[in-house]
């Protein structure tokens, strides 16, 4: 196979752009993806500075790269949720990534900053440790942006990831969901804007972008995603795309140009600041105060028993509202 | 396993439902699940005159049947596609179930009537075998419906045939399409009313029905029909409701309920007669007649290159506005 640009012999093949590159043209292809990310949806100005959700694994650390190598004000926020040896070593991968180009990173620890860590919330909580995991990483990731001074948090979803979270809510029509699925959340009071530059890219030329640039990142999935319902759409989406390729852009691409506007009124969300914490909620405590004082066995306030009825869907709005829901795998 | 109504010795288990159900019951069941539908979407009025479109599968004979037993005045129609044994077998089935149950079967055949079958239109046509089937089962039942003096006309679309068309028209968010599938597409100027009344009951179930029921039915699918996609996003779908019982169910029902309305401005047809038979059509000549044509090499008319240019666009449309694509195995 030959390079579609340069006619040299290619390394990667794109199956649904039906191209295929060598090293140098493929990294300009994954680069200018997300350049017109960024410029389709003004997800990022040049003096915006931005702090970079980085787990560890190739989605985020290639976003960082990326990010980087278009001469953006990138810092990288990583967030220890305590899960054994995995965690030590996303953080070890995290930090010499930083390292090796001359970069900041912020960093959290869920243990030591908020008293809890991922697994011990997953046994103690009413929720699954995927669901604790991802209102954590949202809510972190937002104050920990505010706290900083940041215009805005990137995290490293890539196509694959956003066509699964598209199917998950579209199979169910959740359609509060639906319309703030987009590679753009605007900033709100009390909210930083959040962007998703590599929405266009898929999760293996993701990969192939990490293996081509020489970065040392995380291969394996987090050990406690097993069955996780992400995963199956991800299969779902997959199948389907082997024998058409294109099918996830299409899908996720297709939504977002000609079916998000048909959803936008169904973003409801009136959000006011949470009693213990001050970050905004639609109920009156927000998701991650309340998970907190489950698993820490901490009283929040009297509630009434309207509030207890009203709690499990009042629970899934509040993750939304920080983000569409992050419970794939390993990226933040 | 106990039947859910009765605590007898069940029969059939409906995981979805989390129920098993002795004979009876089942069959009960199904009849309340077709009775709800019709009543849910005003489908059918007790004063109507029903035209059934039987293939000779479980679907469309389960359908005949179950309108018979609720007390419509249910003739059948059967088409002739002329695909070898499997349509001389189709044939054979559909006459035998009219005599046994004394019901009226109205006979089209495409080689005798249309000049062309199925095989022949596929290897001749620009367009595929399942298309031009498709297409034609929509017009010819419309016209036999208009011809007889019918009300309304039920094919025998089961939950994962409609599940699957939604999937499939959500991939690449054909809003046209999405807007008109509903298992009620009422008259309008040169249409008769068209209605599905198993759109609630599962592929499994009608299956089980017929069995229950003793109805001699066509088990093979259509041979032509391989590769066909729409059998792919059953497949799909198949897979997610093996882990999620209730997954086809909540998509396409959640739908119906709750997505459908913000589709509705979507479906933007506008139709005129076919300047060759007089149905009614988006472009100058409906989808079958150019079909048609093509097959038998006759010229329809002049046409201006502005029409060729739009031919395939209009196709789609031309096919959708007889009712959404009934690609699928065997039933009309």
């Amino acid at each position: 196979m030959r390079c579609r640009r340069c006619r040299a012999a290619a390394v990667v093949e794109v199956r649904r752009h039906n191209a295929a590159f060598c090293r140098p043209c493929f990294l300009h292809h994954v680069r200018e993806q997300v350049r017109r990310a960024i410029a389709l949806h003004d997800l990022i100005r040049p003096e915006d500075r931005v702090l970079v959700a980085v787990s560890g694994g190739k989605d985020s650390l290639a976003l960082w790269d990326l990010l980087l190598e278009l001469g953006y004000r990138a810092d990288g926020l990583y967030l220890g949720l305590g899960i054994g040896d995995y965690s030590a070593r996303s953080g070890q991968v995290a930090r010499a990534f930083a390292r090796s180009r001359g970069a900041a990173l912020v960093e959290v620890d869920l243990a030591r900053d908020y008293g809890f860590d991922v697994p011990t919330a997953g046994r103690r909580g009413s929720r699954s440790t995927c669901a604790v995991c991802g209102l954590s990483k949202r809510y972190v990731f937002n104050r920990a942006a505010l706290e900083g001074g940041y215009d805005v948090i990137a995290t490293g979803h890539n196509l694959d990831d956003e066509a699964a979270t598209l199917l998950g809510n579209t199979l169910r029509w959740q359609t509060e969901y639906m319309a703030r699925q987009s590679p753009l959340l605007p900033a709100e009071p009390g909210f930083v804007r959040k962007v998703k530059p590599l929405y266009r890219v898929s999760e293996l030329e993701t990969a192939a972008y990490a293996f081509l640039r020489g970065i040392d990142y995380v291969v394996e999935e987090c050990p406690l995603v097993a069955g996780n319902t992400q995963l199956r759409y991800k299969q779902a989406l997959n199948q389907l795309e082997q024998t058409s390729p294109g099918t996830k852009a299409q899908f996720l691409l297709g939504y977002l140009e000609r079916a998000a506007t048909l959803f936008a009124a169904e973003d409801r969300s009136q959000l006011r600041p949470c009693e213990r914490c001050g970050q905004p909620t639609p109920g009156r405590f927000c998701a991650f105060c309340r998970a907190r004082a489950q698993v820490l066995g901490e009283p929040l306030a009297p509630v009434s028993d309207r509030e207890i009825a009203g709690e499990s869907s009042e629970e899934v709005l509040a993750a939304e509202v920080y983000g569409p829901a992050a419970v794939g795998g390993r990226h933040p």
